[in-house]
């Protein structure tokens, strides 16, 4: 068991937390929690971390001693967990690789795409969302918030294992791509002529979605075939974007369990 | 201009930040930045404080003369205000007073119910949503988290001022007053018979949300007319609450947008 907050092991583990340059490195990511420890897939566990409290008192419940681990002293585990009250269980998972091909070639693709998303509990709660709505993948220009990033991982609530995603260095060249491969592009946008709910997303379609502040960048909507918006009342502006992003993802599975 | 953190009123709005009871007897909410002060109703304003710099830097352009209030230094702001990076104006509202009638009453009524929802950002962002749907009022059962909590205040992005929003000590009875009025009760529920496209949202309707980790209890969720479900793909088993609620207000505000 380790019980010092020096070793080396522990600080590599704070650096992991902290430093998205040091889990691309890694190609690793961490993840804490039950529900997360249960969902792993057995090929994506690099090392587990039991918290001793943990470990002795759900030892046999959850069959713990069938996975390699090591055990940090509570103090050791709350110094080096992400979360103000630690369950307890620490994974650290290797990154998946997903190409560019495995999202568009996707059976009748319903894509995400996600320019400059800031906040890592909208990315979490968009990857949670779009696994229930049927995505079938997410694309981000490289500008957005680390999707390995605790905050992230925490808020996709398991759909982080499942959802395919890439970061993309040239977004524009990308949705070029997503159009030539017979992908309707769909723009979320305030100044859109159609109501989200006119438009047929029956067929593959992409939805770019923009920034939290300030929507997407000009250039980004503009190589989009259709803006589509979504009707407001009252004096509301503009909706959170994860909450735009699935309105209209729930929209587009309706309309496919319809047809 | 304020320079001590030990003045009475800067120790007041210390005490109105932190503490809910405080808020209810003085009957007074706290919000923060340029938005929010910019929409703020003048006869809701109790108090306006401005930072030193904030006033100096933008008193023409905003026309901050026009408002009663008072300077404090910047050091004493930061001290008082809620946020990481305050935008430098803070001002005490005074709390809106609904009654249950002003929400059953409303034209074509479109209510949202919630029991025991806890997380601040998902209660702001229902009631940003909520507004941009078009919901006529929000009722609380008493423990959801605090509305005037000034995480809450932030995410509504001025909706707070707006969406009519009751605290009711008895969900059951006031669930019953609902029923009595001819307001259809839709639960969402994991186990819903009926997905929550084929439900009819035209008439005057509430949906009951539950909380995050727990979803609606029992109790609550019996009482409802209909229980309906948002199909999921992949392995997800529920939405977060705010985002469940949003698919659900807008597939209402569709179905009456199309009558």
């Amino acid at each position: 068991m380790i019980t010092s907050t020096s070793n080396a092991r522990v600080k590599e583990l704070l650096q992991l937390q902290k430093k998205a340059k040091l889990r691309n490195q890694e190609k690793v990511f961490i993840v804490e929690g039950i529900r997360m420890f249960q969902e792993l897939p057995r090929e994506r566990i690099k090392n587990i971390y039991f918290s001793e409290s943990f470990y002795h008192r759900r030892r046999e419940e959850l069959n713990l001693d069938a996975y390699p681990h090591e055990l940090l002293s509570d103090t050791v585990f709350a110094y080096v967990s992400d979360t103000k009250t630690p369950q307890g269980v620490l994974c650290v998972v290797k990154q998946p690789q997903y190409a560019l091909a495995d999202i568009l070639e996707a059976q009748q693709p319903h894509i995400v795409v996600l320019d400059n998303l800031q906040d890592p509990g909208n990315l979490g709660t968009l990857l949670r969302t779009a696994e229930g709505a049927g995505v079938t993948g997410i694309i981000m220009s490289s500008d957005c918030v680390d999707i390995f990033n605790p905050k992230v991982i925490r808020s996709t609530m398991g759909s982080i294992y499942r959802m395919p995603f890439l970061y993309v260095d040239h977004l524009e060249e990308t949705i070029e791509e997503i159009k030539r491969k017979g992908i309707q592009t769909f723009a979320a946008h305030l100044q859109g002529r159609q109501d989200y709910d006119e438009a047929d997303y029956r067929n593959a379609c992409a939805f770019l979605i923009g920034n939290e502040g300030n929507g997407l960048r000009e250039e980004i909507a503009n190589m989009a075939q259709e803006w589509i918006r979504i009707p407001m009342q009252g004096k509301v502006e503009s909706l959170n974007a994860a909450i735009a992003a699935s309105v209209l993802m729930f929209e587009a599975a309706r309309q496919r369990r319809r047809q």
